[in-house]
């Protein structure tokens, strides 16, 4: 079952950045990929900087994907996947680019900037039949896949209401001034039409329909700008209505001042509830009727194999942020290989993304029209 | 600043109610009052056969609030106060009686089952001179006093985020046929117009406004049948938006599976954040900017004055629901001997009674018209 | 199934006290005794200003047990049953005196200030034939009691090993000359001969074999003097070996600064393990060996009847310190009534009593001799 | 700032085994190090099978220290530093082999089996001048160097008492026969004279001192073999008198079903107390004498240089186990290459390794004597 690692190239991770760094521990962690070239900033000088930092060879640090492209394609040992760091408005260009060149990818989210992008892509994807991935965290977390097979096998009965909550704190003043993140996140022409929601909503949008396998069919969107002057939501309240009418609340925020990632799942069903928070990732909490709270924790034997794939260590031993990351692409890594069949159902992936963005532009406007909107389904 | 303990009348408590016999533990535990009278059932004999558990002399045990009255009205030690306990739709007929043959009245929530009663109750107070108070539970409980006062003093900043859930999961199956709770609950002739909403809705909209100092100013709600056959909502969803555009939402469901009681309050203001929750009704969280939470415990020193009159013992020994609904009877002993002159400012009473149900009649209203509304404010 | 309630005299509880207050909510909470005299201080002024405060008859205010005794015998309404809530150096003189006049005695822990006067009250016990009770509160907790009755039914399997851990951290600083109680408690004339192990290790003590089922064989103690100054222990590590070899560890402290009293303890069979804690007292922990952990709430249908003995809400409604005081007074009613055959079973008693003296008597010999030293078991 | 990876060779880590992984993913997270070679076993088979598994070439696959000195020692790219993650009986033949070979040394703990061979590494580690590191797991934790540098810098006052307590419960039945890390541990021929006292005892005693900076002066422990027919305890509980006679408690077991690796640390100091729990691993909880709680997490912008040199993620992102090793590996490669003069602080090393030595061996002998003795200091 032996694998060689794979070839990476990385576009992102530049001084300042938090997600490119994770994205290179990610990918390494398990050997399945090596971080071998990178486009790390648009500016050269700094790509370069980066590149001697992590063990990149000099002329394998570029300034865009048409020169890493360019550049590796001369090689032998040139890159055979790509990931994606970047802000939001440069994916569409760049995965395109990377895929119509052969390669496949892993993309943070959201998957694009707008819809129209994230629709013009969807095919393009397609035709290309490789595998895209999108780093949707939080699926790499064990007890988010064991929440998964759970509800899918009946644990808690038919689903009857879902709960997300996502609080930050983060932008609960005006930093983007200094703050490289804060400061594009808040523009709408980097970060798209959404703010909180398309930061960390669509995380919270994204894990609910994937635990609760369910989709999502209307909501009415309340997307405040707190802090004066922004001209994006900073904080994000959503009621939804889920297949068969399942009622369900969604809230994102980035003015929550003191929390910091405490994004929490709670589903329903008729015989049982189960909650997750990214406090204690590694529980997975069911409650019963019985007045019974029932906690599994990672590593217990009696986990989905989606679950154990996501696991490391014994139970005891946590596993973080990083793990959850470098389970995404240890799948990515499968799929490329052709190795795991039903991939698909586990790895987020263009449907995903889809999704996530005509939730945005549906809140988007929900919130403009003050009123409920049906969410546009898979055949849309 | 010995008090003489006060002559009570308690209408409701009969078998298999819980909350008459919670009002009989919180009026005697601080020997503030004395159960001498009652109207613990319409049945003459089960009002008997309960007051003989309670110590009350059998003439003393009456089928209504019209024979309690009569009969304590020729006494020379006739009750001095009513304890209301019953199922909504008898609310207003007795607080009227009581209140026109000149006794105070402490009444359970909802105050009454319709606004049109509320809107005509709030006159017979008014005229009354008379103390009138609502067992807003959540309020007796002495962090969530901290709580307000520390808003109030500006310790978290200026408000800018409400959050308030309610779960339970008690009515997640059809059990109104066997309990008797259960039954009237769901039962709109006795209840009212709201279900989940007028039975625990209520409570955290009133501890939303109680904590914050902010009134809600329009709401959109989903109000849900969850369970099938159900006239009334067993779950209930709902996005506000508080004075000066504060955002905000309200969860409350009786169909969360597997929970019990967890009411759970967030205040996010621009200097910090705070939590309450009832799990752990000693605790209050604050969450700071600099990644620090702190948690003030019952019986800490700093404690408001407020706090404090809410405290029986030292810090590490847990009071609980019944030791906070003492805590409104006592200030409501203090209300009649007109010792506290502040105390309309910590006691929910009429006002608190009156927003409540506009809360409910706005939000059924919003569920039908699946639009915002505004709630109508203290002018209306 | 109605009882009347039952006249009881308290000793102790003048001003400033704690224990005293919690006796007299207790006593009264489920309306089985009504205080109608009381030795509350040696000062009768001072016993008078509290019998005003409490509604007690100001000719039934008494400054000792032989005055209660002699003014309450004339009388045909006089008390049925005597509380003490004295310092423990009075204890043995008044619970003999009570009892040879007949009356059931419920009385605070530790049962004497010596094993001496604790040997020499086990034969007036048994010569009086009368309910002899001892308020261990943590034995009031309903979910203590569960925990008992499912070691006992095998649930966790063979104990195997036992920790009780009792932090305070009131005594940190040298409080003792201006705090009454910390006064008396570090005061071997009034305390005896054990500080922190006398106020709380036999708390903790009495917790392990209560629950656990086993009695303590032999132990090694530490009992560190840890504020200059002090006489007595105000820290107290212990090391134990319970019947059949099975090991323990025992901590309290007083010292432990700024924790309040979070009585814990854990018991670990071959099956399985239980936790309970005092800062959640509501809940029993089970940890299995699947990496699954239960938490059964108070009010949960399957509790044993012991446990639902000591119940008066729905589950997710906080019973606390004085709903726990509150059942070891209901347990004392029934053994006067007679109504309970087993009640020894699960109220503490004149053995807990001796027990609990030689177990302080034994760890401060052991302490001094630096020695592991037997524990004489019941027939010493 | 940059550095170079370094070349790694690791001792242990084959088929079946838990730590040599963890070694391999700590080693190249933060890309410092690279895994080049190998000796995963004492078979070549399997050495080669896991070399094949994480990319180490197969020419670099050894059966042993030796095999992988002479092979190394003729490349020019050779490994510069060795891991030694094996069982315990042979850490000290491998850490000579390698010290004497010139080459660094990163060790598992405890450091060798026996207190003869601590004594003997000693002198060898001084003569060589190069760095040694122990992983002591725990004390890569951001919030553990945390807690150390406020002790040290008085946060909590002087130090009055020590409570640490690791519970596992992997070992409550006899597995030893089919389970190869079981089996090792149980033997004393491969683990030494302690059984649970050496797997994870040290790490408790370790983390104590670490923290509060003090050294054990006596003890007096119980080492119960609870499972029938284990030779080396399996429970270890152990009272403490540190420099200046402040009491401490350490317990671990690996008998306490349905524990996992709850490894605790609690701290109590004139001022405050402290805690940290390996649950929780981000946190770092301080308690006041006002009843208030303060949880520091990790990421906090005041935190300790000691403590931000481990951490890699915004707070809100959790880093557990494997993270917490990658900075024992960080600051091995720092220790390298020279570049953090203070380091001896905060990474573990030959002094910790005898200490912990000294530890086992006076608790076995205090266990067998039943008797308090003093551990030997640093003179001894």
């Amino acid at each position: 079952m032996t694998q060689r690692s794979l070839r990476l190239g990385l576009l992102g991770g530049g001084p300042g950045s938090f997600i490119g760094a994770v994205h290179r521990m990610a990918a390494i962690l398990d050997d399945r990929f090596t971080l071998v070239a990178g486009a790390f900033s648009r500016s050269i000088e700094k790509s370069q900087t980066q590149a001697a930092r992590w063990g990149v060879a000099p002329d394998r640090a570029y300034d865009g994907i048409e020169a890493m492209l360019a550049g590796e394609n001369t090689r032998e040992d040139g890159i055979e996947a790509v990931a994606i760091a970047t802000p939001n408005d440069s994916h569409f260009a760049i995965a395109r680019a990377a895929m119509e060149a052969g390669l496949p990818v892993i993309c943070d989210k959201p998957m694009t900037a707008t819809l129209a992008e994230a629709e013009a892509l969807a095919p393009i994807v397609a035709a290309s039949g490789l595998p895209f991935a999108l780093t949707y965290t939080y699926t790499g977390y064990a007890m988010i896949r064991e929440a998964r097979a759970r509800v899918a096998a009946g644990t808690i009965g038919r689903v009857r209401k879902i709960m997300v909550d996502y609080p930050q704190g983060w932008l609960a003043e005006a930093i983007e001034g200094e703050n490289v993140q804060a400061g594009w996140r808040t523009d709408p022409s980097r970060a798209g039409a959404g703010g909180a929601i398309g930061d960390i909503g669509v995380h919270a949008f994204q894990l609910a329909e994937y635990v609760s396998g369910l989709e999502a069919a209307e909501l009415v969107a309340d997307l405040p700008r707190v802090v004066p002057g922004r001209q994006l939501d900073d904080d994000c309240n959503i009621l939804l209505r889920f297949a068969g009418g399942v009622p369900g609340v969604l809230t994102a925020s980035q003015i929550a001042t003191g929390e910091r990632n405490g994004l929490r799942l709670r589903v329903y069903g008729d015989k049982g509830g189960l909650e997750w928070c990214h406090d204690a990732p590694g529980e997975l909490i069911l409650r019963w009727r019985d007045a019974r709270t029932e906690i599994i924790h990672a590593g217990a034997p009696s986990l989905s194999l989606d679950a154990q794939r996501a696991i490391r260590l014994p139970s005891g031993h946590p596993e973080g942020f990083i793990e959850a990351f470098a389970t995404l692409y240890a799948d990515f890594a499968d799929a490329i290989a052709g190795t795991q069949g039903r991939l698909d159902a586990v790895l987020p992936g263009i449907r995903e993304g889809l999704r996530s963005m005509r939730f945005i532009d549906c809140a988007v406007r929900s919130d403009e029209a003050r009123a409920w909107l049906p969410i546009p389904g898979e055949a849309a």
